[in-house]
């Protein structure tokens, strides 16, 4: 038997979601909260990998006794997020459960990720904002925001993001297929919001540095197109801070995806 | 001279704002900033006392030379939100600063403020929500929040609010004015909303109780009649936490305010 969790985290105090030696990540809190739990060690397969200081408002793992198939769990699915957040520090949460295959995969089976990047754009910082999004000390005109949007709509497609790949990671594919790509405001925000089938490292964190360069008017939106053909890092903006990065929501496949899948491939 | 700053504050790492020895409070971190600052020590004149863990989203107080009059300091008005904000906490920053009359007082000539109170109303907890809302477990309806913003609209008026006041407050007059009072969703939360000329210790925390016992068909909405003229603590809801209670807004007298307070008096 294997669980699938779906969690929520504020990244503030972590060094990312993967486990480390002798320092708090998310996945070392599930480790311990769920061998509180059950009694036993389990293991823990989350979806990706996140940086140090990196959300999610939606994060995946699998959870199977470790060493063990079809082990039997005695606590109904329905009434585990309760049961795992009361041995999860606040900063954590389990928000739903359900039962998988055992030949689920938490990474394999994605079908795509989605994630946000806030970006707070006011003359003076908000305390309310710490640590949650990237501060950007001057308001973005409409007409910027507009920029920016036209300019996140090039990255849309299949193409090699390399130009957005942080230098020194050892990725040999770097061919993704990006199937939404926006900026917007929201509120007292500008959100870039993207979903692909994969990530390279820093991938979005470089797209925002790109895209504020097109607001500050360094590129014009239609230059993405040969940013991104010069499979350049140099040739993309600077990496942004990862405070304002938030993993959004984790799709699997299925057989409604995959019909999708089929219908986009087929549309390119 | 003296400056007027408004400025937001998370509350969470403080015990309020009102100085205090041996406890983090917000004055205190003014007091430094403004030292450190102007180079010499400074009276700072807050709005209101907040409790601990309250946060603003508006908070104002006046800065003036300790013991001196007609100061003059050194820093342009428009200058000061950040040249303050390099000596203050991330959780703290001036938004706004303007000149004012020597004369002026920041808490007596307060016309009104206004408080938000944060409801996270879901089964399960919100990292992000930690600390920034009451976490109630489960969802609010839609007749629900009607029925607190039925009963909320019995507020409003002047009346004698004893009932809302937490037991062993020694302030004698107990007669308020609460010129709007609302409770709406916002997003994740339900947020109930209130402006007065002023308020007595607990009372937003112990509306938002009574409001909740509204919402659980403990009490009619028009029964919070009955308990305001009860003028007994006993007859109210309970004290909601201070996590969800947020300064909001705080409006000073002027020409335009004392013709509006007059014309609501004529009303009445």
């Amino acid at each position: 038997m294997k669980y699938l969790l779906h969690i929520r985290f504020l990244g503030t105090a972590y060094h990312g979601y993967q486990i480390q030696k002798n320092c708090p990540t998310v996945q070392a809190e599930l480790n311990r909260a769920t061998e509180e739990l059950f009694g036993f060690p389990c293991d823990i397969v989350g979806c990706s990998r996140t940086d140090s200081g990196v959300h999610a408002n939606e994060f995946c793992c699998t959870v199977s006794q470790k060493g063990k198939d079809g082990i039997s769990f005695t606590i109904p699915v329905e009434r585990l997020p309760a049961a795992m957040n009361v041995h999860l520090p606040k900063d954590i949460s389990v928000f739903f459960a359900e039962s998988v295959a055992e030949t689920f995969h938490a990474r394999y089976d994605v079908y795509g990720k989605e994630y946000l990047y806030r970006i707070y754009d006011a003359p003076v910082r908000n305390p309310f904002e710490d640590g949650r999004s990237l501060h950007y000390p001057s308001r973005l005109s409409e007409s910027a925001i507009a920029a920016m949007n036209c300019a996140a709509g090039f990255y849309v497609g299949t193409h090699d993001f390399r130009s957005y790949m942080a230098q020194g990671s050892k990725i040999k594919d770097t061919v993704r297929t990006v199937f939404e790509a926006e900026v917007f405001r929201d509120g007292d925000c500008v959100v870039f919001r993207v979903f692909a089938n994969g990530f390279l490292y820093n991938m979005v964190r470089i797209m925002v540095g790109t895209l504020l360069a097109v607001a500050e008017q360094k590129y014009l939106p239609e230059e993405i197109v040969r940013i991104t053909e010069s499979r350049d890092r140099c040739a993309a903006g600077m990496t942004v801070a990862p405070v304002g990065l938030y993993l959004n929501r984790v799709q699997y496949r299925n057989p409604v995806l995959e019909g999708d899948c089929i219908l986009l491939q087929k549309g390119e």
